[in-house]
């Protein structure tokens, strides 16, 4: 090992800058995109606008249970001067196409969803008629096209039903599945292999296999796939630097994104740069940013390959998250840094000052009678009751100071946290 | 069939009063718990309070890389009278337990994470020291504690962590990792049995076996899996009251829950309240209930398994599942009957009236500057693209003139939809 013991962080960047120099990487990949049944395809951005080919309805169709007549033999009708129709038959929905035909005086019961005949251009509810033997009677003037959706009402052939970019929610999964669509086209879900370091956690395991002692990996994995990526607890990096260089090797092999935990910074034990650097050009290209917490974030380019470094103290840990990994997630999603993330603006329930450096702000959002209202989360940054109180976070600019009251964007951590604002 | 071609519905009940019917009579069940491993609790509502057994850390541990010192050698330290500590050894957070010491004008490198030696009550970061041949130099009085993180800091032993009901974050399954547990106890999911009606889907899909003619079906399997159920579409129940019967009672053998869609109303083929009302006792609680759109939709109780009775327009199929379909997953999760669906408050963009009856009135919420608002939607019930130009809605009382700019509450229909607030 030639390197000091006891080594020094290089300048840390701005923190935004290091972010859009970790997405300029990327963005000059090529994502392609899959086909997946649309079941499966339920919360993820679509790749390509989806337009109709076809009109919904194809056809005019009744969409109240009731009698399909022409609304000319109603001139004149009213409570005290009813007009009589001959019942001349039924249609109902799967008797679509239809060559049943009224004429003047003739009235088909037609139920919900049933092709009108022609001759009709109205129907009538069941309700609003009175039955007399074979003839129903009607009271009031019905108004041309009342009780139809004519062809195309709901969807126009060849118009844009879905965008780009658009999470897939189930209403829209629907409406593919009405023109006619069985797979929707999405992005892959981006593999992330998170390791973290070092033999503390190694020797925890040991003691009691029943223990998850990597319990940060499950928080960083729950996140990651609940954002939208397919994310892979991979272990353990033991606290040497052959076999740290090993572990994100293997790791690149399979994964889109590796993302460690721990030995980032500039302890005796911190291997991680180091091995990255090993691993291929250009190795480290952030370490350290001007973010409290998460200073100790960085990342670095193997292989074209994102190998994300996360602090081991949780709150640092989740700053360098919301960071690096987070904006990587919606990019391979083929969307905006922040396109997968929910953003509400709240205000601020106590005064708040940045300090020098970036602040990543733990908040927790609450309704307040109309309004929402960050409250800013007190407890220290190494502690996991800490992110357990919040629900989302805001990144303050350096030197700010925010008076109570004051307007902030709040970022949730993730689309589990809106369930139960209260 | 023993029964009028036209009939009438019955007295439409009071949506509220409905409801409350409803989930009274499945909250007399008995719930039992399960046990799952915490990756596959995500999402989850805890069923139990969860304790810590022990305390979070275990022992005084370092938070910085840096030199673990009795602070009391410190006192009278500044730039100008640095004061010398001879490191006499280093530790990890392996180490723990240890029995390394430090004595007067002594110090230990300790690595984040690692114990603290006998003797010494403080550590100092590596960057506020000078490393001279094997001393260090300190230039400030250190704080007792400074660096340090106590004995259950994070967590203290018997404290309460999560409380039940908690929808388990990422986080969460973290904190439940860290004391320890491999599994969290939850409800079992509801297991929710969609059919559809009738032979208007049988022809379209033996038309072209790629299309999926029960749309409907899927987008109410995605809300309601969406919200915390394992939704299965069974299929078409064609239009005779036999196969209706077999389909409604089949499924009631492997489902919690039975949700029909169409067939629910007075129309010639709508079997449906038949076929319950023929499957066991009580059968058909309330058909028909004063909300607009959604007033045919109901429900019965059969063998004390509900089943829910939607209504074939889209629009209306939604307001009915919103009624009743999704508290039900909400008590099955045990919780409240809208523990589970996100809630907003946001201005309304314009007057609305809600009539004679209840209105589930459709709402685009979106941002607008630093508030929220609700735009009502425009379009036809039996329109799916209505539904996906929405993201929630509002139920406004009978009678009620709501001005632009009131205040409403605004329920969003699912998790998915505020990824993408905009």
């Amino acid at each position: 090992m030639n390197r000091p013991d006891i080594r020094r962080l290089p300048k840390r960047s701005d923190p935004q800058e290091a972010q859009a120099k970790l997405l300029e990487a990327v963005k000059s990949k090529k994502f392609s995109t899959e086909k997946v049944a649309l079941a499966e395809a339920l919360g993820r951005p679509l790749a390509k606008d989806a337009t109709s080919n076809i009109n919904i309805p194809a056809y005019d169709k009744t969409f109240i249970d009731g009698y399909a007549i022409n609304p000319e033999d109603t001139v004149g009708a009213s409570t005290s001067k009813s007009v009589a129709f001959k019942v001349i038959g039924k249609l109902f929905p799967a008797d679509y196409p239809t060559i049943a035909e009224v004429t003047s005086g003739e009235a088909i019961y037609v139920a919900c969803g049933a092709p009108i005949p022609k001759g009709a251009a109205s129907t009538v509810k069941v309700e609003e008629t009175r039955l007399n033997g074979d003839k129903i009677e009607i009271i009031r003037e019905i108004k041309r096209g009342e009780g139809i959706i004519p062809l195309g009402d709901d969807v126009k052939q060849g118009a844009m039903l879905l965008k780009q970019g658009q999470v897939l929610r189930p209403q829209d999964i629907g409406l593919l599945a009405s023109i006619g669509m069985s797979e929707a086209e999405v992005y892959p879900k981006p593999k992330i292999a998170i390791l973290s370091g070092g033999d503390e956690l190694i020797k925890q395991y040991r003691k009691d296999p029943s223990k998850i002692a990597n319990n940060y990996a499950l928080v960083v994995a729950g996140l990651a796939s609940e954002l939208g990526a397919t994310a892979e607890v991979k272990g353990i990096m033991p606290d040497a630097l052959d076999e740290v260089q090993a572990k994100i090797g293997k790791a690149l092999d399979d994964a889109d994104i590796v993302v460690t935990i721990g030995g980032t910074s500039v302890g005796m034990k911190d291997f991680v740069p180091d091995a990255i650097n090993s691993l291929g050009e250009p190795g480290v290209v952030v370490q350290g940013i001007s973010l409290r917490p998460g200073a100790v974030s960085g990342f670095g380019i193997v292989e074209g390959k994102p190998v994300v470094m996360l602090p081991g103290h949780i709150g640092s840990c989740i700053a360098g998250f919301y960071l690096f990994v987070a904006p990587l997630i919606c990019v391979y999603n083929g969307l905006e840094r922040d396109g997968l993330q929910p953003c509400l603006t709240a205000e601020l329930s106590e005064a708040v000052d940045s300090g020098p450096q970036f602040r990543f702000l733990l908040l927790h959002l609450k309704r307040s009678r109309d309004k929402l209202l960050a409250e800013p989360v007190e407890g220290g940054s190494s502690a996991l009751t800490t992110i357990v109180k919040s629900n989302g976070y805001s990144i303050i600019p350096p030197h700010a100071n925010l008076a109570k009251g004051s307007i902030v964007e709040v970022y949730l951590f993730g689309k589990l946290e809106l369930a139960q604002i209260s």
